[in-house]
């Protein structure tokens, strides 16, 4: 809107958003998430460091951003987390399959599953994934050892997103909510709550 | 060896053995394992059935063949598995950690995963791999519903292979076999034995 040439710079607006999103993911993915800053992001998408933090906020926001989940972990879980550790597992796990089994939901998700298994994804979801989106959860549970027992919970769970929503393996695939959770909430609850060697 | 023409068909050696494991994978691929037929992988070979029956035995060992694991799951697991359902879980979890562990099994098997995680490879897991490999081994075991429990069981190996083994997520991808054991092998115990909805 403004009148003065930007310096170099583009100015705001949807094309400037992606650009930026754009930059984000390119070097998320290379130099991961600790090497990532939002000076540099910014430099690659022609804009000020401000316009970043404008747009996206924190570098785990635009980190969560640049994903493009079809919903924010940090938003939908809050209301299971905030009750604290006993019967998280549970209700995580409920959180979890409603996103999950939602079909608007179900193939962005599958992309970005496949995409973190790829190697350049490998940086995306340690340096990244598990310290963004996964490692809070478990502070904000107020666990004990949240960077010992989160990433195992991130071994059950990503391995029944494998099963059930990847390969699609019966009777897995079409198990009801109820039933998934008596099998995975005990699991995932002594990962959160039980006692570590 | 003979000298009389082998009528359009090749003789033994390696390389007959390298074209029927080659007909076979790519039939594995296409057809998953129940469309696969030892006659027409013995076709696209260029050989006779019986020579595929010679060099592999039946369509289970071909397809174990075809996979080329480093080990044959179905041996390594045979003495955890003959002592019955009590405590199989730790003891099949120390068999494929030491083979997961040691370092001359490890790029062939992540090669492995990765191949089964991508889209052509859904068929290989889930016709072939769970009913060739896994789900002989509930059979064998003698534990009830081995259909239903050992996808659980698979579910939680899955997920601990991609987050140790693939991402090397810390501190799980530097944990000792007696650590894994103490957190694992309750979980993969009740999904073999324990109480399902």
């Amino acid at each position: 809107m403004s009148t003065r040439a930007p310096r170099g710079r583009r100015p705001g607006g949807p094309d400037t958003r992606s650009a930026i999103l754009a930059a984000a993911r390119a070097q998320f993915a290379t130099a991961g998430f600790s090497g990532t800053t939002i000076r540099a992001v910014a430099a690659d998408a022609g804009v000020d460091a401000a316009l970043v933090h404008h747009y996206f906020g924190t570098k785990d926001d635009l980190f969560v951003a640049a994903l493009e989940l079809p919903v924010d972990p940090r938003v939908v879980l809050g209301p299971a987390i905030e009750q604290g550790p006993d019967g998280a597992g549970e209700r995580m796990l409920r959180v979890f399959l409603s996103v999950w089994d939602d079909p608007a939901n179900r193939l962005p998700l599958l992309g970005l599953v496949r995409g973190l298994l790829e190697p350049s994804g490998q940086r995306l979801v340690r340096d990244g994934f598990l310290e963004v989106v996964i490692g809070p959860v478990g502070v904000a549970l107020g666990i004990d050892e949240p960077g010992r027992r989160m990433p195992l919970v991130a071994s059950q769970v990503f391995g029944l997103i494998i099963v059930r929503y990847l390969l699609e393996v019966e009777p897995l695939a079409s198990m009801t909510t109820d039933e998934l959770v008596a099998i995975y909430a005990p699991t995932i609850q002594r990962y959160l709550t039980g006692p570590l060697p």
